[in-house]
């Protein structure tokens, strides 16, 4: 297992914790509960591949992503009481999962030999959808519109990661790179409150 | 037309009066509804489909689904003041098609040479997404992630039918056995106002 | 540059500005206006082409419909205080819009040789589902169910799409006729506000 394998694990679970903390919060039942966490962790993945026609889509070839849901949902039931104080903790693995799933969407845009823009919009999708996904079934406005500048740093982080491939091929350095900044700017972001313009 | 096949037919008209009363309670206009019965009877099969790249969709190759939703969408329209007293059947047919089309979906999957655990997903999604989708386009959160028991036995049915067939494989045996099962018990867990622990 | 094209071009930049105001009277920041506007302008035929199989899809193949979104949202931020007073010009090519995108979507179904019905309901589809998408992820029950007359309109102009080219072959005389047709018949519409009925 890899650097980009231990981060695709911790993010998909730190994905699936947020996802049933949210489900817990609006009072579903153990089935629903897996459901949003599986969508969350999931469901920018799922888009990603139905867009550009990469089906059986991918957890549906690799079990491995539904045991990591099963994982963190029970992470979540188990410990819910404690999660207050590991906020911190989750919110890098969040971060992490957010870097990575971005750089994975515009990898896959690469290797099927899309634009860049398209591959970037692709990145962002992967990276920030399953929120958009979670919010929607749980009948709330997606968080990501009006809250957090979170699709900018997957726009931005996955803008970064095409360029190091394009120009310069090493495939870890840009890995390493971009998650770096995906996560410094996170907290920068989080840390003194920026926002995006209304612009109106 | 087999026992399959009038099952499916039942599930269907079932389904689509179930949209559509959903969608009149609602006071959508009469397109509305249809939609609605639309989505809620075919929305399942159709991410189904999708998600496994088998597309066209199925009921782009098969008008009997859109005839089926027309009836269901009639029915629902001039019997609506006495669809109270239908309770029962309706209740029924709808249990006889979340059976069907869970069945369905594990068979597809099984036919794409899925790995059981994925098939069973995907029976599920067939048998329960429909209401999802419903849910969503009239703006609820969806009732199977707080108030039903009901996906949780789509589950059920679909491992036991994948069973079947595994270690059987007689699939007329298979398909009875597990609509039985899953008739029987959606009616125990209503009978009995058994629901899902929140678990936390 | 043909008329059909030219058609495409306004259609998908009235459509953006009409997701874009949308997003900015929810209060959303610079991103979810840009993510609304796209999904009201591309998202019917997103939805389109992800049902027949026809990936990837549309937008990826082509940047001109990204250039075309951020166009809309530019005249939308830029303008938005004198919307007001274009509105019946907006309205105009939003109409423009609603024809050609169903007239798209009919002429794609037919190109993939599926039945007539299913062509009409791929057209209404692609001219309909992106203001569905934009209302979902706003939050708020979909118009066109309760409200507008609007997917009537789209079933109409496809099934004449259809019988025209079907019967007489022409694609520019189709494309003109449909088209006239469709504007006439949303403006009548809204000058007199008929409205479907409720049917119960």
């Amino acid at each position: 297992m890899n650097i980009v394998e231990v981060f695709i694990v911790l993010g998909t679970i730190s994905f699936a914790i947020s996802g049933a903390l949210s489900a817990m919060a609006k009072k579903m039942d153990v089935f629903g509960v897996f459901i949003i966490a599986f969508v969350t962790a999931l469901g920018g993945g799922t888009i990603r591949d139905i867009l550009i026609g990469k089906t059986p889509v991918f957890w549906m070839k690799d079990l491995q992503y539904f045991y990591l849901i099963i994982i963190g949902v029970f992470i979540a039931l188990l410990f819910r009481s404690k999660i207050g104080r590991w906020r911190k903790t989750l919110f890098i693995f969040d971060t992490i999962g957010l870097g990575i799933f971005t750089i994975a969407g515009v990898e896959i845009g690469m290797i099927a030999d899309l634009n860049p823009i398209v591959c970037i919009i692709l990145g962002t999708i992967t990276g920030s959808f399953g929120g958009v996904l979670r919010d929607v079934l749980s009948n709330q406005t997606p968080l990501i519109f009006h809250k957090e500048i979170y699709a900018t740093i997957c726009v931005l982080g996955g803008s970064i990661y095409y360029v190091l491939i394009h120009f310069q091929g090493d495939q870890n350095t840009a890995y390493v790179v971009t998650s770096l900044l995906v996560i410094v700017s996170r907290v920068l972001v989080t840390k003194f409150k920026w926002t995006l313009p209304k612009g109106y």
